[in-house]
């Protein structure tokens, strides 16, 4: 590993609100079952915002830590024992590893591990718990590793979380679903990319809702059969209705967060159908559940991208079900990390996701 | 059938909370598919309050329409095709028969039907949208009648569609619960009923959480391994993880209804697992679903009895895992129903559930 | 109903290889819930020539019964109750309309009906247990009747029962397999099918393997990444197993229905995956089940197209997403069944599918 | 942990059927995530005959390895990481650790694991492809270890892998089966804990069919409410239908591992419902597959006590739902080991499972 440096560049948060880039950073060295990545590419989500400007639980020090958790790049050295990659495999990540070892992990939900956050028990968060891909170099545990397709590049290859995660949550909520209807509320990455996946699956209406023309125009090229703009039209959900002939939409998914957005979806469910929670909830929600019960709609929720659906999300990137084009807006280098954050989180150019790359 | 007369003994309801006996009812005739059943016992149950003082959407006119829903008897005709049932045979009934024909039905999934209250679809709730058990005789339709085990006697058999609805609650949030522990709020007879369930299903910790404490003494008696008095316990679902080591519970149910009871069951939850909704709502549930989503919690509801639970509600009474009589706690003869109404509605003489019998 | 003729042209089968064309068959009434269909195209099947050749139980009477169970027409007149369908409107069939009574059915499992056979009962099988579409008029239940979309015609519709129970198949073992493998071996029309559908639901690597090259060469240009000829190839399970790096396949599907393909299907099966039979058994099948014991496979079974996989089929043939113009390479008028019928039996002119135009 | 000794008893396999008790073998030391137990007890089980007579691939080398996969006892050294137990707990084993790191292991199906045998990778099992309990200490993983219940004693919590294993075989067949059918073939340990599981899970019906009288007597003991005996009886299958009045039975498990036991359990299976496969098959089956197709019954498949059943398995014998005394029937301690093994293998004084104690 004559060429692997000891230091490298990394941006490293040193409080709230305070980010910088740094060149002496020493680059890690991978455990047992981890391998060293060069990175090569690594995208901004809204995460990372909420960390910089509010730090997270069981996050490594300030001074010390370095974030970024949908990163690709290449294998440079193994651990002990891996065997299943090897020196120079484009690989991209999963950020979250389970501990392995709790009753969650060991049945497989291993996004709802037990032990989150327990460096100490084998759970990692790239990113988030350890450090993670803004930087030259990061590890990662080979549970969370994939490797990339040829026709997938890198940078392509950093949105396999966020495509992991749409599809996390039709798998959480019965994946088999060619010919039926979907809805989808919130058309930012999350949404447009449960579009595409609905349309990869085989669906036959989906309809996409929000408030902005010019992400609903998106979510029309990228597959939606129908737009609603919730803005402009009075009875969104008799909208969704009408599409739908009455019947309603056998997959709704929530990706939006509120109680307006809870609500369409609630009802707009097909009676004795699923309604998904695909975004997390700044407030508490007001919804009549009674709705619910009377109608047997279930509710699942999603909190990552578990269940191996980060393979399954590079496979259709590489089939060519997916286009990411319209996502990933903007790529970045390391040095000018500042300059994409500022135009991600104020959606500057028309912004949707920023990569930044190494 | 020369002993079955043209009139009957009923209750018919004429107006809000206008509910009469009368003596010259027609005895109904069974369509193709169909018994007639004599009608031994049914019982008084929430929904008929409801449908007494309110009305309900669909149900035969005023002045025609007989209710009770929860009802068993002695096959005493057979519609057109029948050979399923032979004269003589006991039976208790499901109040819901599917239209047969939507695509729910089709699916299985009958209590979800998209043909809700369309008799002419074949659609039928016996006692709600369709003549029911206050009455000497009654008609159902086959797939929605169950033999009654020997052992089983006919008031104990009016249960049935009670512990049917437990049965599928276990059903749909994952059955195989065996070890596992649940939490159930409101001690009612659906809570109770899903005490009883649990413990036949081998739940090892089954927590009943409530306000009365006479009503977890009950509970206690039917299984409940602990019960946790909301009104008193400052710290409710603390005493819950206490008594789970910190864990939740793998199951939890609300047979309760409102923000605190919701609340509860989903902070309860084990991480990953899945609570369960067995009672409607009379006002909107304000809830911070934030920590569903980040703790995977999901949520399934029930409405009815379905899934063909009735039938594993009767083997489950018939091997004497469920003990009726402290639910089934009085019963009255048709003639003195105004008796029983009342001593039901008013919880009188410790009232739980109140049967009338003919 | 004026434009209805009383009389109508019609295939009548007369007893063992004696079918034949007539022209006085009385036009078929529907009944409630049924709808009366003036027949555009039915395909012939293999089922077909086994009813043909042998009979089959439950059949109508010879002398009266007209086969034909891969029907599409427009509908002429409804029975009683029916407002799902309307006059004129494009309709294709599902053969199978379970009892609605029996427990199976009530679970929603119709394709495995507890009264199959029994017309009284309420179960059909068009084509099979009563008259089918080789006429000008058919009749069926709602319950197995699908509207056409706009871009699909009548011969092309006729594939929605072969297509469906590629599809049913997916829908047994799991159907969420996007980014996944399947091994499929028979490429005859249910093993093509589930080439298409393997692509249209995402799936990765989809191996078909089979003895006549033209037939594997269809498959590849229907979407099948690998294919394999088992004539030619000493080793086909190490060529499965060299094209998946050694991992096998997560579903594997017999479509060929013999020793050896069981035998393949279930050792390219990825350790604690499922292989699926879509395929009748001549003979008794000789296995090492040890096998699948120690490995975790699991074995499906396919009946039918259940599961309103119907509804499935005819939307991913909206979307583009299946080509029928390899599978169904010929047709005949209704006049001509006897040569359609040979060029069907003996394989003419590189026949797979033939259907019958009205 | 000044009371550890440096070396212990134990038996050492020195190769094919030259099993040696020996005083002089090292004590082990816990790696990280495992412990140091102190054994208590541990079973004898069909699998270390085979491994005895004829070793078994992947095991520890002759002059070293220790046998003994069914073992329990008490905590005496805690490996890095772990805080799950403590010095002191009373611990049962499940044989199997999966890797945690190959797919099936991610997903949750470690009994599949992809490295099965694969030490370096860390799957393990214990008395298989690592040391095991016929010893007075020995070592495992946390993963693999489940706390007993105070009122099980630690000879009887060595039936966890097996009921563990009838409890799975319920697990990957649905187990939500309270009310319905159950047909087992083959008396031995697996199936009369077949038969009290489905007990415990609320069967109605439960058929134990074998060839030995005394054990069906066992079984009748143990839950089963008929017997079948297939070598007085001349149709066996007749027997099962008259039993459950011509309907089969929802679930039929072969623990008999045969062309005949297999032809049974398929055939008495109730149309559309499973056969689940709880025996290794010495010899290939032949088997009228069509008859599974045809009647959409599914094949189900058992290896090890997967899913977390063992929790499961002790949560049932601490509710008194399993009694272990007609199973576990003798016990002879470690110096006995050559006795216990011939009372064991040559079914001496009606053995059926025997248990060293250390």
């Amino acid at each position: 590993m004559a060429d692997i440096p000891k230091t490298m560049k990394a941006m490293v948060l040193y409080g709230k609100d305070d980010i910088r880039f740094v060149t002496d950073k020493p680059v890690p060295v991978p455990g047992p079952g981890e391998v060293l990545v060069k990175v090569k590419a690594c995208g901004i989500c809204g995460t990372d915002v909420k960390i910089i400007t509010k730090g997270m639980p069981n996050m490594p020090p300030y001074g010390r830590f370095t974030q970024g958790h949908e990163w690709a790049g290449e294998v440079v050295a193994l651990g002990e024992t891996v065997d299943e990659f090897k020196i120079g495999d484009r690989v991209a990540i999963e950020a979250h590893k389970g501990c392995g070892r709790c009753s969650n992990c060991i049945d497989g939900h291993y996004t709802a591990c037990l032990n989150y956050g327990r460096v100490d028990k084998g759970h990692r968060a790239s990113g988030m718990t350890a450090d993670g891909g803004f930087a030259e170099y990061a590890v990662h545990h080979i549970n969370a590793l994939y490797k990339i397709p040829d026709n997938v590049d890198f940078v392509q290859a950093t949105y396999v979380t966020t495509l992991g995660c749409a599809l996390w949550a039709f798998d959480v909520s019965g994946g088999y679903v060619a010919g039926d209807a979907a809805l989808i509320v919130g058309p930012g990455p999350i949404g447009l990319s449960l579009v595409q996946t609905a349309k990869a699956l085989g669906m036959e209406t989906i309809i996409l809702a929000g408030t902005r023309e010019e992400r609903l125009a998106i979510g029309r090229a990228a597959g939606a059969t129908h737009t609603v703009n919730i803005k402009e039209e009075a009875d969104a959900l008799g909208k969704v209705m009408a599409i739908t002939g009455g019947r309603g939409c056998e997959r709704t998914f929530d990706a939006a967060g509120n109680s307006e957005s809870f609500d369409l979806c609630m009802r707009a469910a097909t009676r004795g159908h699923v309604m998904t929670l695909v975004s997390f909830y700044k407030q508490p929600v007001t919804a009549s559940l009674d709705y619910a019960v009377l109608n047997s709609i279930s509710i699942r929720t999603v909190r990552g991208e578990g269940g191996n659906n980060c393979k399954r999300a590079l496979s259709l990137m590489a089939q060519g079900q997916i286009d990411t084009s319209r996502i990933l807006t903007h790529t970045f280098p390391l040095e000018k990390f500042a300059e994409g954050y500022d135009t991600f989180v104020n959606r500057k150019d028309g912004a949707m996701k920023v990569v930044i790359t190494m």
